[in-house]
């Protein structure tokens, strides 16, 4: 079992053997969810507490679910209620928290790097739920069990990421998983939505979707992030769908056997033809939901084993 | 025992033997309520949703205790927050839920029809919260029984529904079940607030209250919906009083050992007299109350064991 | 061990042995909480409700923390969304949440009384979380059991409380704790935050920082309740921190080991230097948090014996 951090904050500190190991653990969990009585405890007596400070019903609803059937004791905190808005800092929130005793401190922020900095101040494991546009390291480990588990291997395949790659940390957290696994990435977007300098990372950058689906064997869409633009230039959704969209004609240059992904909420008719997304030959958007709550539950009791085997923490 | 459902989406598809079954069971349910450690283990291991799209506190807080005391893991989703509102379908939410492989899904929705609808898309068994002007099938079931409790029977009684009809899932929920039941049901209310045809169902219906509640066992008071009437005659508060509200002018015409009932929450001094209200030789309000928490143990009970009998289901 | 009550809704009612009763039990679920599995049974089977009638983040997560440890079923309830919206009165919402049988009822609300009143209506244990300028026992008790583990007693202390004492349950609460447990209370703050007829109370009031905090053992600051002023002198947040915020030529006036407590969330800059705040050496206010959590499950635990030792309760 490979697996030596103290917090999960994000793809890039991960070697490829510890990705291993969570998906290998992730594979397990699967099967306890799929059973009538779907609990275990290797969380149970430990305490998980989930900040969310951007709403997110279905990660959190993920994380939630993952950590009680493990047997934690989960508490969700309404962030946006909370403290903070009484002139409280974000580290005193956390310093406050964290002297309740969490095990597994569960954050989404909305600015990057906020819960690298947070982690810092903590005593538990601290787990990135997402924060600004840096990474969202649950999100790519749960993509890429669903792809290993499609596609029978996690390397050497081609994979596209199609969309609005510039405000995504989706595409980020992919991105690094998908290269530490020795996969070939293309990009395709709107040029607008593409971050500068991204070729330096050995990806291929595409314009035109029916160039850059050509012969890949993973499809994978993500949001348009509409929240994150500040300006700049937006497309109108008719206009997006036609050029960017996932539709059965695009879709065609794609290998027979491609797989169609994408991280949710979905806008059906924007970024994605309805009819491929719901088809199950295709489309595994529904089994990445099911690889999230089996990826989480890994990690957590990864982090939680951790916690356990090092020296105690004196509390000041 | 007899209950052969998958889901409990309404008392129209019930047969009175199942009635009866939920009934029994839930009498089980009062006692274990009443003692000081109140905890039973039929749904251990098993995840509960509760996905409420209409705020409801005390449904949603009776579903939650019914569920916690029964050992499941129970998580609510804030549908007003979800995803729904990034431009998500009703039935891709249900998805994604379902991908988490819940056991039980409890779904309130404001759109009559929505949670049958639900309930076809997924792998869990529903149950229905409430649903616009259609069902709420664990209210019709819990003022059963308090009926049957406090009369000694749930058959041949004399019961009048009183106030907004129209309006009310309530009163649908309860005239369905009352009916199979073999009871003899009078409808109170101003005409303006009655259905259209409804004396087709085999019912008596008044204009006044004095004429309606002569020789009633039961006066099973509404809520004014005013929410929920759009346009039309709305009379004012206190007129409304005057001609519908109970009052112990009113409910002497009743039989003297009558019982009176509320789904809550009151309007005092709208619907009902306060010190009406608070009599405990009348009213089985709280009762009523005490009996949702029964009655939806026993619901959720008996599903998960349907649940647990079926063939396997396949994830697609 | 003593303690005798079935409610907790205030310092006022409490013995000293009662007092020492609850911190003793605490200390012990302080080693708990230090843990790695921090789960015991005290609560197992009860069920604990959160009625919350205003935010409060830290002290609801406090409570809801200490019960699920004590393996309570817990349930928060947000009340802001709940019938009370509907029409409905206090009363009635205690009264329909009582006849679901909950063990442990946590209220704050802003009015002053109103837990009381409420704990009159129903056949649980309250603990009052706060009741509008009257009283927040838990708070008093982990201040007090946090200056007990700082000194080494809880009596013949000379102690400083300081700032906005009108506004605040936080003071009264202390007040009378830390007068029953014999210590001498200097009242520190500008006269207009300062409740009339004081005096009489046996403690010394200032209006400088510097002669109030002469030799003092400890230093209790309060949060400025801007929210509950309504009309009167407001200081500005500068000229406030000039004359009444903690800095450390202040401080210097105070015992050269005094500590430095808050109960949150701060304001930095505003009733105390971040620095001080930030001190290891000096404050405390950490270690208020923890010893929160512990507090309350000690006072949980206290009541549920009790409610289990009384003759049983008939139901209407």
């Amino acid at each position: 079992m490979t697996f030596s951090h103290s917090h999960l904050l994000g793809i890039e500190p991960l070697a490829p053997p510890e990705i291993t190991t969570i998906l290998d653990l992730a594979d397990q969990y699967v099967d306890l969810n799929r059973r009538d009585v779907k609990h275990a405890d290797a969380l149970a007596g430990l305490t998980q507490i989930n900040m969310f400070f951007e709403n997110s019903t279905r990660t959190q609803a993920s994380f939630e679910l993952a950590g009680k059937r493990l047997g934690a004791d989960v508490m969700n905190m309404a962030m946006q209620a909370s403290s903070i808005k009484k002139g409280e800092t974000l580290i005193d929130t956390a310093m406050t928290l964290n002297a309740m005793h969490p095990d597994l401190l569960v954050v989404r922020h909305p600015q990057s790097g906020a819960v690298d900095l947070l982690s810092q101040k903590v005593n538990c494991a601290v787990l990135n739920a997402g924060d600004g546009r840096h990474e969202h390291p649950t999100q790519a480990l749960l993509d890429a069990l669903t792809i290993r588990r499609a596609k029978g291997r996690l390397h050497r395949l081609n994979i596209a990421i199609c969309g609005d790659i510039a405000h995504s940390r989706v595409a980020r957290s992919n991105l690094l998983l998908l290269g530490k696994m020795e996969n070939r990435i293309r990009l395709i977007g709107p040029p607008t939505l593409m971050p500068s300098g991204i070729r330096d990372f050995g990806v291929e950058v595409f314009d035109d979707m029916k160039q850059g689906l050509q012969d890949v064997d993973v499809v994978m869409m993500l949001r348009l992030q509409r929240e994150r633009m500040d300006g700049g230039f937006i497309p109108s959704e008719r206009e997006y769908y036609f050029r960017y969209g996932l539709d059965a004609e695009k879709l065609a240059y794609a290998k027979p056997d491609a797989i169609v992904m994408h991280p949710g909420p979905m806008n059906r008719g924007v970024e994605i033809d309805g009819e491929i997304a719901d088809d199950i030959n295709r489309s595994v958007i529904q089994e990445q939901v099911e690889m999230g709550v089996a990826v989480r539950m890994a990690a957590m009791d990864l982090l939680a084993r951790n916690l356990r085997a090092r020296p105690k923490a004196v509390m000041a």
